[in-house]
């Protein structure tokens, strides 16, 4: 294949310098290189799709959820009937070593790939059936003794079996983001106590508002980001339980036993221990993408609110001098070659990153939705490698966001008061006490002069000192009440 | 203002030739009309943004849910002995009429605007301020008596009683939607059992695939959006239900009695009959968009689905003869000037029109949320401007979708059932019965002649015509189960 | 039509209590108000499509350049012997009177349409007709006289004369927005030498870098704006030039005359004044939206400099106290209720609104473009309505950023010059001087203290005054150059 | 570094096993191995940002532009006096073997990173330098011989480096992507030519609508594809020609000679062999987004209509039996394991979704370039990544579409002449010749019996079969004219 930039696939070269085996399918004869637990159709695949350079092993959960998914679909087979006990023994034992991390590195198929997900089905049951082939004690490529349609697929088609594998993938996968969500949220709890006494100024619109505490600004960022949390632990989860095994190749369920759907499902269940049950419609739920259109949107949500903080982050730690600079963010590394001693958000600036990155993966994903055609939606692939990856972002960005910047927050104190003091937005507690006209006309004095409301208001002595550091204490501005003297 | 193409803000212009009162507020005094219920802030807001051409008034919903606020504000305020009775009368009195749909042209704010709100609450402060002195007897403008800062919006800020009045007036304006969702849903099941006994190619990748019924596709339409009906009708409700009414400004409560937002929230509940509760983190709940960015992906969703469903639809019906013709839309218009007799699928296509508006609607609603800075999200106008278009938006079009078009579909069923029997796919069916082999050569066959699989295997004698008629029978083909003679 | 919230279509319904006319076609017949110039399909698109509430009216330019299209194509024609000429003579009279701005308000189809235009060529032809029937001194609906389809949209399809409209109509609404962007970039680069010797500290990241004057800020907002407006001035009509008009139906000319396409493009261009030719490769030209595509994306550009000016502005606007407070944006209403004296930068917001706003139309237009199937895109009517929206917001949002902000902002130099001195970035203009070492010292002293770079300096002697006041004049830090003493 | 799921950096983490160097900078010292050429901002930024597992190594052109802009200022600062002979030399040196490949795994920084760029400025200063040590037998990280910052990036920042840096790196890229376009312009033009003689029916609305060829269907994909390939090899560049190099930190190049920006620039030019020439306004240059948003833009138009193209391509090979089925894509892999012989339309499908993930790519680029904050964006970073990631993605999947589908699409001659024959769209090319009235009555008659026009119009002996082959012959039906018999 000359004249293109199509990278070469790897893999399969370097290995057929190794021995091989023929084998077959609809297209024709190919030689595999032995090493290789994947076979013809797999091989095709490689060839077809050489476009991300990121591969089903890059997302391990996706390629363990497939695994336990062949082996509830042989368990099946075998309960009813269908398939004879040592076939399903052989299928068992590889599904088992595949689920629990063995010959990850067999699944080298392009995550972006055309077919609906059948290469990467292909793949699973090629590599099932020569991981038990060599089991029952044949060769790799002896389909005759365990196949991979006839036994490792038997009663499914890619269209049943890779969407149920998507949903326990991201079952399985979601853990990992919210337990980092959750210590993000841990993080910016302790560093609100931490910082509960430290009093500024609130902001709206940018323009000086009321005080309020630095503690309070870190824990409105946990509240909000525990809204997410309680989605992705809580409602996320429900989106993937229902699922179209036994639906077979458009959801009429041709070609399986009557109750095959339910036994799957079933032993999908108790083998993962996710409660995943049959979805009512297997027609609908074969083609719709709805379920992860709204997964999506919830780590949309999460990109957006992470984005809004990252920023609020920055404007906060904005200086050293001519900026904000309420707080500081850990330094991480040298900000710049030629100005000495300058230290950058970059941690923050590399969340946003992934934010704009987790939308972007987004609108693919609803553009992916959309162009479902009748009995399939054959963009999924794009739909769950998007879905895989912005979790991946997400729970990474997290990670580094707590741990190289949440924790290590140090807040500027005396600026922090000293703004509040200097600032003309306090006269709006003064207000009851002094009355609307005296407030007025302070606030106008202070803005003319560069002085503080505090200070015109000790030097027309129009309040005593013990008065107000009452008012302006903590305790009488940070809450609801109506100041009196 | 002349050499730019701002429109002329025509209400106040055309009002002015009337007789005016003079009004001031801190930027200066204005002449405005006699007539207007709304005041200088108003007047100023109608002057500044001019770019729209949307107002307030073309979305009663959210005019009617910030009078509720208004009222439940007032209610509270006297309660607690901050208004007095004659006043809270007035503001109770006003509120009430613009609830119930009076007034609405005294909204003519753009919807995109500035100020985070609030020239939106000022308009009801002005309009309610206004309305209540009429009522207690007074000329518009004499705000000695009812004052739209210090009665009407006591105790709030825009920063709290906005986004509560957004959330209670998308509550109100959700039923539309619902029902009219609701009725597309069943006018989608009608259709299914119509054509329950309608036999047609299921089609995978836009490739034959095996058969299923016109009936069950329609289902299958039914199905997915019943999941959108339901988060709609049980879920987004959920994410409106906790305001920050309470939190004033930053969301600290500063200015307000204590128990001021427990004793507001509970009146609003009864007012509206939604349940409305507290947020727990006003803080947090005065800034976030997290509940509108869901709300707009539920919407997005369901935007997603419709337009794959119309994409269908318009599949299904393409023809009349060199296409897949499986069934008939109702004429609704002449298609063509210069082809004769042609008539277009006009109805989907707008339904796909509005589904990517929506989907437009929601980015610039998540980029409007991301833009959100420290203690307020200024961006929020727009939010709520574009939720309110895309519920619209939807509502009518599945109202148009269900009346011009679903409810008049015909099934071209002998059609169908010739695809059926013409097709190879057919040939999975009888897999079981004549085997691999067969089925192999028969396909093949097929493709190569152009005959019919049915056909092949009669000439063949391969099965009898009885068991052919049982196998390929709806019954055996249409659910699960392995075919056997 | 009941149980749906569909709008009442109002002009109808309101003219038919007057006379009606009747008129028929390939549906069946319906009563027309007499006092329409549109007729039955108009009639039909009225009712079948209540969507949007924006009509063709309400983007005049869309209608004329309609108008300036059938009267090309009346002029071929007449040249060519297909139209006799009174007929050409009455549509001339029609198309000349509505492009001069004429029964604008006979043009109330929705923007938001099925059927690819047809209702929008129909609603012209329909009112050629009419307005010609009347010039020819015949009642309206009269159509043997002058016929909708045989007589005004002769050798036309809507695939050919709509296209052609769209980019006719873009091309002379253009202007509008070149125009605004023209005079922002003069008002820009006019405050930007207001405000030359301004000098302030730039920042990037959010810190402190090295100084730069306000003038050189406002004049790189200037400069990025001009590379738009270059761009809509000389890249954007090229996109537009080009039209399929005489490629009937489908790109092939079918039933058009073999001179037609030159003839009537030739035409186009000498009654419009713009370069219009024919596209090359009229197949293509039919269905493809290319140059929408490219049209938006420059929109969105420009909003996305708009956005991104307008965050600046608020920032460096931010204060007056607890922020960056370097310039003041002039006040145009109150900020707040709660809050005395709050004045908000509610102009710059409200761009950023627009933006988003036009941010999510190029995802809509993107999206409609993608949808497009075989020869023609259906969903070119979303393509032109966003088009036009994102270029009036556009334009409208620019001039209120004008006339209400840039116009009247003020800087506040004193504080500017104080936040230079007092930073550490200052340190990097004294590098060559004081060397590596010492800079670094002075800065963390100068971080630990609070005291400034300079006095620090001056302190412990290591520059004189007057080689001091030399590094730091504008002369030398804010252009090439290394420090010397 | 515990209780996360960042993924552990493998190369330091593996290199660390040998021998090591200490290194220092303003945030501490670091044992670096001493197999690396990167020195320790590189291995901070590596700890740092664990976030894509998509490192700078992975976009050589990226790395290669850096060096050939280090090369650039090395020489300006050479020629200008303030780089020494010897040091100059080694510079180049090592530019030289990184820009002709070398050394491509010592950048092993992730693509999505803090700091604007900071890290991979500094990876190409560190590599430079321990390079360039080695050349002049130095042992890496003796700086005081060659050191990264005062040496390698002399008179730059990254700010003016690495903007300009990636200009040329882009331009280096396009190559690639428009000699794919190429290539597939020229197949698609190879296919119309081969299938020109192919007569079909077009269609408008998915309905049928008149005749046209295989032919000019594919001509029309290969014109609409031209224009982008124009773009990219006329206006694209444009785009990119422009630097801000000599603009140093903010773009007032503050710390540079004043002839150093002319300098470097040419010098850069004459090494690059790319027309680059310095912006007029190096502020402006520093922190717009503008090229990159245009840029993106281009990518995004090209994915919208390769999406187009590919989804009309799945439409005519829909089938065998049940869909349009005019043309046979190559099959390139076994369609389905439940349905023997089903083959799919794999390619194209692929490409829809690279289409899908360019858009969102668009997206993240259109988000990143509205944050920049000031005088300069940090999300620089993600703009480039995303930039090179698409032009990538879209290079190779044309490479697939060309090689794996286009060249081996055969047309189903016959069955596309018995689609047109049984059309019913056929009459309107002959209304001119048996009028409107039997067009429209044979029209509605081939509709009610399902018969054939031209079957229809020789029963009733309307045209004798001389005319009625000539009418309908591919030279008139196939482009302008109006049938005469």
């Amino acid at each position: 294949m000359s004249n293109n930039n199509l990278p070469e696939p790897d893999t399969p070269a370097a290995s057929l310098r190794g021995a091989t085996r023929l084998e077959h399918d609809l297209i024709g004869n190919l030689e595999i290189p032995d090493a290789a637990y994947y076979g013809i159709q797999t091989y095709r695949a490689i060839q077809n799709f050489r476009l991300s350079d990121i591969v089903l092993s890059d997302y391990p959960a996706l390629v363990k959820a497939l695994a336990v998914v062949k082996h509830a679909a042989a368990d099946a087979n075998h309960a009813l009937g269908g398939l004879e006990p040592k076939r399903h023994e052989a299928i068992v034992h590889a599904c088992e070593r595949i689920a629990a991390g063995e010959f990850i590195d067999q699944f080298p198929v392009d995550m972006i790939q055309g077919g609906a997900g059948t290469s990467t089905n292909m793949n699973m049951n090629e590599v099932v059936a020569n991981v038990g082939l060599e089991y029952l004690g044949h060769a790799k490529g002896e389909y005759a003794y365990l196949h991979p349609n006839n036994d490792v697929n038997m009663s499914q088609s890619t269209n049943d079996a890779y969407p149920t594998a998507i949903r326990l993938g991201l079952l399985m996968d979601q853990q990992t983001l919210v337990d980092s969500l959750d210590r993000l949220i841990q993080a910016l709890a302790a560093k609100s106590a931490e910082m509960a006494g430290v009093v500024k100024m609130g902001r709206t619109q940018l323009q000086d508002a009321v005080p309020m505490t630095l503690g309070q600004e870190f824990q409105a960022f946990a509240s909000t980001l525990s809204d997410d949390a309680r989605y992705l632990r809580e409602d996320a989860p429900k989106l993937l339980h229902e699922v179209n095994l036994g639906g077979t190749a458009i959801g009429t369920g041709i070609n399986a036993h009557p109750d095959y759907p339910r036994v799957a499902v079933d032993r999908l269940a108790a083998i993962s221990g996710h409660p995943m049950r049959l979805a009512p419609d297997l027609i609908a739920a074969t083609s719709d993408m709805g379920s992860f259109v709204m997964l999506s949107s919830a780590f949309k949500r999460l990109a957006v609110r992470l984005s809004k903080i990252c920023n609020d982050l920055r404007l906060l730690a904005s200086g050293p001098r001519t900026g904000i600079q309420e707080i500081n963010l850990p330094a991480r590394q040298p900000g710049s070659s030629i100005m000495p001693g300058k230290v950058n958000p970059v941690i923050p600036e590399a969340v946003n990153q992934v934010a704009f990155t987790v939308m972007g993966n987004d609108l693919a994903i609803n553009m992916a939705s959309e162009a479902g055609q009748l009995q399939l939606n054959v963009m999924e692939p794009l739909v769950v490698f998007k879905l895989f990856e912005s979790s991946r972002l997400l729970a990474r960005a997290i990670d580094m966001l707590r741990e190289l910047c949440i924790e290590g927050i140090t807040a500027n104190e005396a600026h922090c008061r000293h703004l509040v003091e200097h600032s003309i937005g306090l006269v709006t507690a003064l207000n009851p006490l002094i009355g609307y006209e005296n407030s007025t006309r302070i606030a106008a004095q202070a803005l003319a002069t560069g002085r503080g409301v505090v200070e015109l208001i000790r030097e027309e002595k129009l309040l005593d000192d013990a008065t107000l550091e009452k008012v302006l204490s903590p305790e009488s501005m940070l809450r609801p009440g109506v100041a009196a003297a």
